[in-house]
């Protein structure tokens, strides 16, 4: 962080700029520095990392103050930090942090989180991130523990810094007596039961989004959701390198060693 | 697989049904099973794991024909997969492919590519799964190699089986003499130079994604940056476990054992 100034932090979300989660994060983390909002003009549930590859992105100015900017962008959250780093902060931020959603975004949800998604868009782009959900989904819901855990997971950010390529996933139960914080891996799972199919007002068939959540790892109290569910803050680090490396040489010995090559192969 | 049936391959993309990417490929592997393609209805590029969580989605028979049958479908490419799954395939696929995307997927666009998210999302609902992409983003480039490719690589992981929470990400470099099949690990890197700012006909300003890529492990001959730019296709084996599993010790260490726990800490 640039001595003699106070940390710069970028804050997003995927609920949008009117949310109650991320007024509270901007309101609860002031003291730590000067904070820029750029956030998506409307909800952005479920939009992963998604850019805006199709269509320009806009931003509006809502609010500028003393170490408070506050700005919505018709894009994705990832938009919302490219646009933040690429185009409108002077310097690069000393922290991004993104939430806090409504709902949590704990085990395989991080792949589907436009929460996450900032967060690890922060993190490609070098800067210290941390993701921050409530395990609740309501509107006016209560985010006093949530605020506080996330104040002081990005306190602790801003004095240690974050090893590259890795940010941080917090999730916060819906709880006035949170236990304490565990640091915890990727509950590993899928969701079922996805759709409900229902009829249009014209008498065609949709699918609507919903299903629940099928826990492939719940007996590893080394997890989140094992976290989550007795009553602890879930802190797990994310990397943006996707590669299973243990298994490099196994697949090389199938797909590259044993005739594979099309070159080599009759054309069934 | 079932034993005395064929296979059966669900196919999606996020350039859409009408591509000529994945009317390639289904021609290409419709000797290897019955063949699923239920593909979004227009152009999805960069949309991630993006999920349809706020509007319904809608789908639409384009052909059935003795194994295969096209669906056109209203959303994202991880609704294509979740919508197979679910709803529309009366047993479970033994094979996810995606694609093949027109333009790379290579290095950190595993993370905004809508083709990856329908692999990582094949690979979620325990299904082996993969990618394919060509490195020529033209809308009539020539996918002979790449569709060659896909078919060796979809025809070694219907005989062999991919391991649980991990699924394969292959790229074809835009040449006639591609030279063989390289496994590789996910280039790291970023977009830099992102958005050119322009005026909408309002006169508005408006930010159009665009930018080019800093790699950042650009001497590593093991990436698939190295392999793609020497001639070869790269197959990364991509996992879904995000979680930085070397740090969980460190993070401990740093943020569970020194105070951070914000109930024996004052609220600075």
């Amino acid at each position: 962080m640039t001595e003699n100034r106070k940390p710069l932090i970028l804050i997003t979300n995927d609920d949008g700029v009117q949310a109650k989660g991320i007024n509270e994060l901007m309101e609860g983390v002031r003291s730590l520095g000067e904070i820029v909002v750029i956030a998506p003009d409307g909800a952005r549930s479920g939009m992963s990392s998604a850019i805006s590859s199709l269509n320009p992105v806009r931003l509006h100015l809502l609010k500028k103050e003393e170490d408070l900017t506050i700005y919505s962008c018709s894009g994705t959250p990832v938009d919302c930090i490219k646009l933040g780093i690429n185009e409108i902060l002077e310097r690069k931020p000393d922290l991004v942090l993104s939430g806090i959603n409504h709902g949590s975004n704990s085990a395989i949800c991080v792949i589907y989180s436009g929460t996450i998604g900032a967060t690890l868009e922060g993190c490609i782009l070098g800067i210290p991130s941390l993701g921050i959900s409530l395990t609740d989904h309501s509107p006016d819901a209560d985010f006093t523990q949530a605020v506080k855990y996330a104040k002081s997971v990005a306190r602790k950010i801003l004095e240690n810094g974050l090893p590259k390529g890795v940010c941080l996933n917090l999730n916060v139960p819906d709880s006035p007596d949170v236990k304490g914080l565990k640091v915890c891996t990727q509950t590993m799972g899928y969701w079922e039961k996805e759709f409900q199919k229902v009829k249009d007002p014209t008498g065609r068939t949709v699918y609507w989004l919903t299903g629940q959540f099928a826990n492939e790892d719940s007996d590893n109290e080394h997890n989140d959701e094992w976290a989550l569910s007795h009553g602890y803050a879930a802190l797990v680090p994310l990397q943006i390198d996707m590669t299973a490396h243990h298994l490099i040489n196994d697949l090389n010995t199938v797909f590259c060693h044993c005739g594979l090559d099309p070159q080599s192969q009759e054309n069934r």
